[in-house]
């Protein structure tokens, strides 16, 4: 049999991690791997950044936004500036699947949901409702101009057992974000990006610096000119660190939050991980040894 | 006085590279240009693609995408799903210029745009009621699994004398599309891209193959590499359809509509482009002869 191998975003990304590579480890396919995973990430209201109990944007409402990319051929399924349903990950599947169509948003991504029978629930919890009304009353004098903060996307890489290797992304974005406020995790290529013939990155952070340089395809490439995921995440890190540096809008203070976290993996079942800060942890497991581990990304930079 | 370049998509683009050209060559910025250029394919209901006129979607309703990006720091503006007013460029350039976000979609984008005051109008006119009526009626038996035509997009490249590369897109999206739907068009490295330090591109036609691929930036990192923006061009399409070619997407036929065109400039002013077609045109002028010129883009594939 194959190797298999998956990695996710985030201390809570073992959650993820735990359910998919039972389904890996019995031949199972990457993509309901990475669903299922990344459910009982959106369902526990815990994580303060995916799904249920996701911090509300400026007018307190939970806007969700989440994607696939299926590495056979390059196909996406992404939903964005979703609201309503907990798990924007399984919309982003039929999506997918379903239609000829990528990216659906807003209200049309919702009646496509109700379309295909998908439940609604209520997104905020007592928990995120305070976190909220704490962070707006913090932020005082609140400006268009002025508002932002990091947020902790579920994304998650997967090798199966056939070779087929998949990405996938879920997040409530930035608290406290303008309403219709899309970030880099359901845009291809800067939050995600798969491709069987070499393997797949995810990103998470600030999504307006990560989409500055499409950081998911570039690690791709990278992995498609020879580097491991480990040297591929770290060299296109360093490269849009590097070349944004001196740009006007990081050294005015425009962006408060500066930090980028990536997970790749390749065909071989390789994982890697970088990070712009050295508080970035991430879980995976290999068919190598079927264990869960949890590691600091290296800091570059 | 250093060069300035333009180039833009269709042989509508003309309108915009008229209008461009004036600004660019009194020594204007590229983001002037390309705003007042593509407002005015935005404004002519003749175009049936973007702005007024544009084809509604499969419900009647007109939804249209855009996006900005400054070559300087990379910083984007973008739109998508935004119904009900006529310039949705003019969004996107607000996005990159007045908040910390760089994507807005659906009723954010329209809630953004009116408290920064821009007009509304209605997009609909007879003769796109009339195009929607008759493809409602070819289509026949409709299903959300096969829903598909093309769509020109206008897209626009400049370089101003002060050395400033930019990128712009706007557009209606593909004809009778699910609501929702977002194509490459507003999406940063597909629909479009720009670096400073390199040279921008931007892509036109089916958008769900376009953002496979990430082909705008794809574009750009050859031409880092050293290709001129016409190898660049070719070769970033040749290997996007290379890739796709035997996939089950594009195989079994869920894809009807397969064009592709894409028009690079780079920071030296050169112009390229190149489709997988024959009968992509576009529009360009350089400083050298301030002229415009209608050229067919190479088919490659």
């Amino acid at each position: 049999m194959s190797n298999w191998a998956i990695a996710a975003t985030w201390p809570f990304g073992r959650l993820a991690v735990e359910v998919g590579m039972k389904l890996l480890d019995e031949g199972g396919d990457g993509i309901d791997a990475i669903e299922q995973g990344v459910n009982l990430v959106e369902a526990d209201p815990a994580v303060d950044s995916v799904g249920v109990g996701g911090i509300p944007n400026l007018v307190g409402e939970v806007e969700l936004d989440a994607a696939f990319m299926r590495g056979a051929d390059l196909a996406v399924g992404a939903v964005a500036s979703v609201k309503g349903f907990p798990n924007p990950i399984s919309i982003a599947r039929l999506v997918l699947e379903r239609t000829p169509h990528h990216v659906l948003v807003g209200e049309g991504a919702e009646r496509f949901a109700d379309s295909h029978g998908l439940q609604r629930a209520p997104l905020l919890t007592a928990s995120s409702l305070e976190a909220w009304t704490k962070r707006r009353r913090e932020q005082g004098q609140l400006t268009e101009e002025r508002i932002s903060r990091g947020h902790d996307t579920i994304g998650v890489v997967a090798l199966d057992r056939k070779g087929a290797i998949t990405a996938g992304t879920s997040t409530s974005g930035l608290a406290l974000k303008l309403p219709g406020r899309v970030g880099d995790s359901p845009l291809v290529g800067s939050g995600f990006y798969a491709d069987d013939t070499v393997g797949a990155a995810v990103a998470t952070g600030c999504g307006e610096l990560i989409m500055r340089g499409c950081l998911s395809f570039a690690i791709v490439e990278l992995m498609r000119m020879g580097a491991t995921p480990q040297q591929a995440s770290a060299e296109a890190l360093l490269r849009l660190i590097g070349r944004l540096e001196n740009t006007v809008a990081v050294r005015d203070g425009a962006v408060d939050e500066t930090k980028i976290a990536v997970v790749a993996i390749d065909r071989h079942g390789n994982v890697g991980a970088a990070a712009n800060h050295d508080d970035f942890d991430f879980a995976y497991s290999l068919s190598s040894d079927g264990v869960i581990h949890l590691a600091r990304a290296p800091k570059v930079g």
